[in-house]
């Protein structure tokens, strides 16, 4: 029997400590080598194209996300599981709230290990579906004192102040420039649209952690070298990917490829993280494939549990 | 909301006729530009690889059949439906029937348009679910009188007649040699595993139409080049998938590769199909990608009518 998953069984079952949790032994899996994930794969379908990752977790599951481009408006992203002894398709899922929540969790970890352990304050510019499972994973990871946010849509951001307010029960409030959402804030998310810098590296404080879940290749970017410059620790969840991207990564291209981490390796001890209260640190979520199947498994053996 | 769709709804909906009036149609709308299906893309999982067979019908549906090749019992096909014009999910099928009917469809198809019109004797090498519905869709393109089959399992080859007179309602019976089988036949199937040539072509009788779904590459095939040699016609669904197979069809290789036709063009009447009576007709089936979303596509509007 296959198992249909819509958004509305993930938002009921994956809640921000189970997904971090899931995304934290994903990426343990990952640096162990026993989850496998593969550049991506796809075909051109004229006017746009069918993208497959996929992913397998030795003895365990096989899958793959399946996404395209031709950007319309209710295109939905398929996750499918299938049964690694069996080769039995366990459940696919349909719609965005996996996807997202699996980049939430994973910038939920990143978070926990390289945020001051103190860390308190968020800063976020963006106020779209990324930018909100950074904060909903944060929350999870840190107990949060306040939350600031800054978009482009006044409408928008106060509008997600006010969820911030009602979902994670966090002070929260919207504000008019970037500069003003991360000036003096222990964590800092950048979740925009931008293919230009939105902030000013000057503007952090000594201490905090960025991540950073919108373009970072060298042709667009929301945030410029200057963050790289500053960074003390310099993180993505997955090196081989942002090496592999066309063009790369700022952070996968020399000076800064030599000084780039692999978080997995730090929650493994294998690297070091943060060692000081004032470094900046900085995640380059980078979306480690196979993680959205990891995701799913984790969904349909809780669903199991609860049954 | 998208439909999750099982071998148990396929098997309800898509009855031999509706299967093959559909493949006639994929297969004009391919000749005629609209279908556009790209070779097959794949990821290597470690031990399997997980592979994409896409398509797309320009205005109308874009998608993708998904399998993969750990050779696991229970491991099934995905073929996912998006509506071209909003990008949604309309349908997922899981399972076998849907490739296997679509296989069926493709070669009723050619029966159709390459036996002769009297064509009523059939003659079977195989047992399998390719060779069943093989039997299935020519019974819905010509009034069939006897069926004869070979395959190497007794116990299967006799289950194999007995189903054929049960579910279609046609004399059949079990023989001990291929060479019985295929012997004085007005149409003939091979629809086997076998890597070799399981029947000699001076066995065919003059005006004999022979559909092939197994083995046809040059370093592996169930027929021999002898085949090739007495075929007056000799027709693939898709002349491009046959030459890009590694290695190649031995009928898209000279000096077979000149003389293949596409079915398309032949059912557009754009190239000539059987012009005598007395000819040899051959159909080396691809599975023209693409085929298994318009099947979806056409099971899913034969639904929504049935609501």
């Amino acid at each position: 029997m296959t198992l249909l998953v819509s958004d509305r069984e993930v938002a009921a079952t994956l809640d921000a400590a189970t997904t971090v949790a899931a995304m934290r032994d994903a990426l343990l899996a990952a640096h162990a080598g026993r989850l496998v994930a593969p550049p991506r794969a796809s075909a051109p379908l004229g006017g746009g194209r069918m993208v497959l990752t996929a992913g397998h977790l030795t003895g365990e599951w096989y899958g793959f996300r399946s996404y395209d481009t031709f950007g319309l408006p209710e295109s939905a992203q398929l996750v499918v599981l299938h049964d690694a002894r069996t080769g039995a398709v366990r459940a696919v899922a349909v719609g965005e709230e996996l996807g997202s929540r699996r980049t939430g969790g994973l910038g939920g970890v990143a978070v926990d290990a390289l945020a001051r352990p103190d860390a308190a304050t968020l800063g976020v510019v963006g106020s779209g579906r990324q930018a909100w499972t950074q904060v909903w994973a944060t929350a999870a990871v840190r107990p949060l004192r306040e939350v600031t946010v800054h978009s482009r849509s006044a409408a928008r951001r106060t509008a997600f102040a006010a969820r911030v307010r009602v979902e994670l029960g966090v002070p929260a409030r919207a504000v008019d420039t970037a500069r003003e959402a991360v000036t003096d804030r222990d964590v800092v998310v950048l979740a925009t649209t931008s293919v230009t810098p939105v902030i000013d590296a000057a503007d952090l404080a000594p201490g905090t952690h960025v991540s950073t879940v919108g373009f970072k290749q060298t042709d667009r970017h929301e945030f410029g070298t200057d963050l790289l410059d500053v960074a003390d620790v310099l993180v993505t969840d997955s090196p081989a990917q942002a090496g592999a991207y066309s063009p790369p990564m700022l952070a996968a291209v020399e000076p800064y490829a030599g000084r780039l981490r692999d978080l997995g390796a730090v929650l493994a001890g294998s690297v070091a993280g943060r060692t000081g209260a004032d470094q900046i640190s900085v995640f380059c979520s980078t979306g480690l494939a196979g993680t959205e199947v990891f995701l799913l498994d984790r969904l349909v053996l809780l669903g199991a549990a609860a049954v």
